[in-house]
């Protein structure tokens, strides 16, 4: 079976895409990696409107990647801050990984605006294909191969 | 310098995303990368309309992402077919990373449709945030810390 035979309806990009495909979506996500949980400080950090950053919080809470902690500020009412779920923290990957891409063909000469390093030795991290075999290779496209799984079905035509 | 008080104009998560973060450009980067390159097969595969996918295909190639090549079958006129450039394959871990979510948050008891593994031994790949001086480690969030890079402009108030 070629890809191009499989039913894409099925697919688990897609799938993800649903998730955090929205405009803002993997912008919030960055935010709240970066610590800005209050709903005051991402809407000013990233410039949109409440309504906006409101419904894509609800809708990224109702998929299971944030959740919400109440806090209270002194003589404040108790408020919501947002934090990533473990099926949240599991989409780091993919936000470091838009980071490193724009930081090689978009930063330009200005340089790059945020660095994220190894803790522990200070050095850069990047995003890599990696098979569990072969620890510590980064493999390309070229050194991959692709075949469908147990919920391939062919495409209706 | 905090994240937050770091403009957020000039960060590379949006820059990345201004380039592929449109409804379906993932997903057409995805039929490229799975060997799908003519503009009939990928309208048929991804199920959208030829308007949609034509403008994508144009952003797409004008961002640099993916490049034309004329092909010709027996008794028809020359056309394009679409193949990523490099710096579109510079994108395949992001894919794949999207793909790892998704098979693990959301593939549900039908099991996964697509699955990716190293040519070599073909064990499943998987996508993981690496650090240079530690090959063969995959870092999470706790292991990481970030500063600001030399293009970090302080976000106006």
């Amino acid at each position: 079976m070629r890809w191009q035979d499989v039913d894409a309806a099925n697919c688990s990009v897609q799938a993800t895409l649903d998730v955090v495909g929205h405009k803002w979506s993997l912008l919030i996500m960055r935010e709240l990696f970066n610590g800005v949980r209050r709903f005051d400080d991402m809407r000013a950090h990233l410039g949109i409107s409440e309504a906006v950053l409101s419904r894509r919080l609800r809708e990224l809470t109702a998929e299971g990647v944030v959740e919400t902690r109440p806090y209270r500020d002194a003589g404040s009412r108790t408020r919501n801050e947002y934090v990533p779920t473990q099926a949240g923290w599991d989409l780091f990957p993919i936000v470091v990984g838009l980071l490193e891409w724009g930081d090689r063909h978009r930063a330009g000469a200005a340089g790059r605006s945020w660095i994220v390093t190894h803790r522990d030795c200070g050095h850069e991290v990047s995003v890599a294909v990696t098979c569990p075999a072969h620890p510590g290779e980064s493999l390309d496209q070229h050194q991959t191969a692709t075949r469908p799984g147990p919920g391939a079905r062919l495409r209706p035509r």
